[in-house]
């Protein structure tokens, strides 16, 4: 018999006390069939929990001829977790009974807490404080439970109909019901997991917590996250950077649109966050994001089967013409490269397949080829130094059978550290049979795009980890008396900073600025315009002028005073056709910046995910087009680059038809430079460099305009 | 017993053949085990065939206690359809013994024909003599054969391993191999076919003359084609065009990309044509093109359960949170709206659904919803006008029973003439069970994003159906004299006209033009100018200075005689410099056209497809981004707005920020001038109006540069 010793040290509990327990509570057991009390149960029991199960429940003496105990006080051995199966309304008192008993964890699948709003927020609160108060973890509420598949715990806990088998993949859902979901699907693709966990509501325990104990969890190879929302996102991209350089975290993040959000958001209580911002927040922390959880299950059968690749490179070996051409065409789309066989294994594949095989890749050896052909030239093009990745397509025809060309391939995959996808065109019982038969066959997919966008996946991960980390340059503000413009701006209400301050913040922190005067509406721009030089720009001031041009406030290329003083008049007049003449505070007498691109960079905070800089080619096109790039903080120099070349009209700046590059060190140093301005001032709620005029000359850039708004002190009646 | 009469006549013969005959010889069958022809006379005895069967082969006295003949000609009855599963060699000889025979159709899945080149070449050249000699219908070479599950015929004339159901799809494949996999595909979703063509080598019967067949086929309400080459695009433009307006047809064409098309060449031994061309293609006919055969499958699984919806508003209703937050973000992503539900139908939900239920799309009824809450709510929804389609999620809860809820949803979908999709998130037998057990069930998807994609397609499908068919305006040459400058051109070897000619070709068909003085090298260009008056642009001219900028070419806005004597002074100096002096045919004195929008309009020749459309915006920014929509011929009305509307930088057109709408109406007309010219003149092999300048006042809207290139007289040398 096991001796009943708790493994739990107290108070200070960690995940151990939730997920490797050696005893264990079911509250509210029940022998009633199609109840989730006796799901639950028996869940645990048919899965063989290598601890002991105490049912309990004061209406029963004993369930399926196990001893129930009335309560949890009631049991004499100590209790390591408790799953909570109840009623709402008695949770917390049952919760309690817990913590006086030193229970170290709970799993607490009672729904009706903060998804149903109303008291629903008041029992959460209620168990918070209980999980203070006894230091043991709770997972919950509201979730469908966990599992454990380690040989030395064996701990099914959920209500899911399936049966899970053991494998790599730890796995964290937001949705109970999708949980369910799920572990179907990765049981129909012969997968297995290491860890489930449905999270629920999260009163204590997050998916930030499973993230830290499943890194350092040597049966885990693979994360697979399915998230509606970020609890910590500092937290998430500081464990989630770590993380990704030596295990792959997989994310399904729904909310993708407004539309989806808002369902989200009706449906967790939590705000979803900008999309962007968090497709920026994945990429920067290497974390692979896949838009359904069919990918998902085609991504981790290849990450859990299939060593990363070196490079891009994909050979095609086939059997059958047309899904050859399908699976080309994949790859090419998914931007990999089709591998160029070497002369010398073109020689050899010629050596033994008949005359008709088309030796370029794909290699096509006819629907003759059997076993020996596929094992041989699997062998040949595995050797080949160009080729990456193998996707090896089959199509049975009379005569061949199935089991013994995948031996085959299986066979000679295991002589080489390359991976190998198999595309399997064949009845539904070959894909149970011959994962189970041959342990070591390459992942089976039914489809090529489906085997070619893990393919996609993966090669996107290889290259996170062998991208440098890239670093932090720190610019220093060179101007004490910035904090006070913003205190200042603040303490009047907050809202945009005047043009000067605009500027003086900016060129305190390094950003070349046209020169620029201030004219009060009764000022006398001519007297400016002899401090700037001519040519230069006139422009409107006023904050609540957003678009100048649109109310002709903006006269470029002004060549002299005569000129300007035409100019003037003419603003004048359009700002009062515009009816906009009782907003202006003033006018701008700007420097003209050399001619060269025009970018924008930009910062919007986001609730959720903080400062989301912005960078962008200028001009209307890019704005129809939205050719635009974000990143979440921090934001490092390979963060800049990658932002700067992830635009589509990125070779604008390189430079089209003979032009010459601008200066991109410039635009990654701004970009870096921004970054540094915005994690100093946290103050700063919007900001618009636009156009920022970049030319092959870092001397003559220059940010044209640009504005800059701040928080109010303190947030006045109305706000969040 | 059945009367062997034959139900065809000779010698023209129609499709039916091939399909609808009332006795078939397989040439080549045998017992053996685990060849073609054992297999295929075994597929055609069990799928129950409604004739008679001759096996032919003279190694045997019968098969299977059937009695089996020599040869063709020593079956005493006549013969309607042969099947032919002989060596590549002797399959001349006994098509020619079939033809003396009579016999209507031939299915010939013996390979080693053209795709193997060489002397297989020769050998499907004697099929095609052969054919135009007897006037049978010829089905292949190298097929897998065909199918027709009518019940009055019952003919399963294919190797493949899976037994078909009879259903509504008709497909065809140009790949064999794809054949086995797309039956097996049917298959897997209960789906079934009316008929199904492997068409091989076409020497005979194309897709085309099945498409023809079909149109009229009343069992057949989905066509379905796996495409690799086109073979008469034209045919196929007119046949589709007209069938997609009352059946859908769906395409999965391969060799997307050059890799891709490369592949199929060397496959099929047939030039695939350019990608863009095809698609343009299949979206003026209306065919909706799918990327891979699973889209297709949920795509036809759509098609064949449900009606086109009369809008796009889709309605969600779930019992679970995540997997309808997923759908939302499809829909959305997909272009679909989320349809508003009324006071009316949410007042109903509320009559009977908990109060935690979400009662805005997605209609949330939580887990606790059973079939009675299922079935209500559908009817509810259904009922709504606003939802044009339903999604019905369900992810089976403890104590709920699939087939209940199932039940409960297709008798409301039952009552109603709108679609309704199911996602059902369950164990894989339920998607087999439930589509037998209910005949009216909505079809059945695993994950949301699969049925909202197929939403998607059938939407497109209904949006096509109600696009009115559009016109084409004749815009006939004005200019006599057009026709000769072509030929001039042609006769001297083709190539680019000369700007003049261009100008003269562009005038004739009612293009705007900029007006143009050609000065020779050693002419005046202030006399020119001061025809054109100034402002002007000086341009360089030389056919082989095609990127004239790079070169310092084109100077523009010249003010004044003392300006345009320094501009042609610089162009001299920059000619010289990048050494092109010696290309230097004249230079262009042109008008200045008034500032606008700047759009290209052009054409390219396609081997397989003919003339090429091309509209775009102009610019750099355009030309890096690759925002072009093409058109192949003919074009309507409707095709050129579509065109105008397809690039995504069309909101430039309509105007930003208070900007004039530029003419759109000018840009149809000018697109179908084109075509109108292309048309004319099929000598014209490449065409560039580069910049079109556009502007609200179509009076001032100019093509401002542009060359055309024609086809030499009789190609020259190396041409093919």
């Amino acid at each position: 018999m096991t001796e009943l010793t708790s493994n739990i040290d107290y108070p200070r509990q960690t995940l151990d006390a939730v997920f490797k327990p050696k005893s264990i509570a079911v509250i509210g057991a029940t022998p009633k069939r199609g109840t989730i009390g006796h799901q639950l149960l028996q869940n645990i029991f048919q899965f063989g929990f290598s601890g002991i199960v105490f049912p309990v429940n004061p209406k029963y003496e004993s369930i399926h001829s196990i001893k129930c105990y009335p309560s949890v006080s009631s049991i004499p051995d100590p209790v390591d977790l408790a799953f909570i199966v109840i009623p709402k309304e008695s949770v917390a008192q049952v919760a309690e009974e817990c913590g006086e008993k030193g229970v170290g964890g709970l799993v607490i699948l009672s729904a009706g807490f903060k998804e149903v709003g109303g008291d629903g927020l008041k029992r959460e609160e209620e168990l918070s404080e209980l999980q203070r108060k006894y230091g043991f973890r709770i997972i919950g509420p509201n979730c469908m439970g966990i599992l454990n598949t380690a040989p030395s715990v064996r701990l099914n806990g959920t209500f899911a109909p399936t049966e899970p088998e053991s494998g790599s993949l730890a796995f964290m859902t937001q949705s109970g019901a999708l949980g369910v979901a799920i572990l179907l699907a990765v049981k129909k693709r012969n997968l297995g997991v290491s860890y489930f966990v449905s999270v629920g509501n999260r009163v204590d325990v997050s998916g930030d917590d499973l993230l830290e104990y499943w890194a350092a969890d040597e049966r885990s190879n693979v994360i697979g996250l399915y998230l509606e929302s970020f609890g910590d996102p500092r937290r998430f991209t500081n464990l989630s950077k770590e993380i990704t350089r030596h295990k792959p975290i997989i994310v399904v993040k729904s909310g993708r649109t407004a539309a989806g959000s808002r369902a989200a958001s009706s449906h967790t209580g939590q705000l979803a966050g900008l999309d962007i911002a968090v497709d920026a927040l994945l990429h920067q922390c290497g974390v692979i994001r896949v838009s359904t959880l069919e990918e998902m299950m085609d991504l981790v059968l290849a990450l859990t089967k299939n060593p990363v690749p070196k490079g891009d490179r994909v050979c095609i070996l086939t059997n059958a013409g047309g899904p050859a051409i399908m699976a080309t065409d994949a790859v090419v789309n998914e931007g990999l490269t089709m591998a160029k066989l070497t002369g010398a294994t073109r020689k050899k594949l010629a050596g033994f397949l008949p005359e008709e095989s088309s030796l370029r890749n794909p290699v096509d050896m006819i629907a003759s080829a059997g076993p020996d052909e596929y094992g041989k030239a699997m062998e040949v093009i595995l050797e080949d130094k160009g080729v990456d990745t193998v996707i090896v397509i089959f199509v049975p025809p009379m005569l061949v059978e199935p089991r013994e060309v995948m031996k085959q391939v299986a066979e000679a995959s295991s002589h080489h550290k390359k991976p190998v996808y198999c595309v399997l065109m064949a009845e539904d019982h070959y894909y149970d049979e011959i994962p189970r038969q041959f342990k070591n066959a390459p992942p089976l997919y039914r489809f090529p795009e489906s085997a070619v966008r893990a393919i996609s996946a993966v090669n996107g991960y290889r290259i996170w980890c062998e991208r440098p980390e890239g670093n932090i340059t720190t610019f220093p503000c060179e101007d004490p008396a910035i904090e006070n413009i913003i205190n200042d701006q603040r303490q009047s209400g907050g809202g945009y900073l005047s043009p000067v301050d605009v500027n003086r913040v900016l060129r305190a922190y390094g950003f070349p600025l046209c020169n620029v005067e201030l004219v009060p509406t009764d000022g006398d721009v001519v007297v400016a315009a002899e401090k700037i030089g001519y040519p230069l720009v006139l422009k409107v001031h006023g904050e609540d002028i957003i678009h100048k041009s649109d109310v002709g406030g903006v006269i470029v290329d002004i060549p002299d005073e005569r000129q300007l003083l035409g100019a003037k008049a003419q603003m004048d007049r359009s700002l009062a056709d515009a009816g906009v003449t009782d907003r202006v505070e003033g006018f701008l007498v700007q420097e003209v910046a050399k001619s060269g691109k025009e970018v924008i960079l930009g910062m919007t905070m986001d609730e959720t995910f903080g400062p989301l800089l912005m960078f962008g080619m200028g001009g209307k096109y890019v704005e129809v087009l939205k050719d635009i790039a974000f990143r979440v903080m921090p934001v490092t120099d390979v963060d800049a680059i990658e932002m700067i070349k992830g635009i589509r009209s990125y070779p604008l700046l390189e430079g089209v038809r003979g032009e010459e590059r601008v200066d991109i060190d410039f635009i990654v140093e701004s970009i870096q430079r921004l970054a540094q301005m915005v994690n100093d001032i946290p103050a700063i709620v919007e900001l618009d460099m636009n156009p920022v005029i970049v030319t092959a000359d870092r001397g003559a850039c220059r940010v044209v305009d640009s504005r800059i708004r701040v928080a109010p002190l303190r947030p006045s009646a109305g706000q969040t």
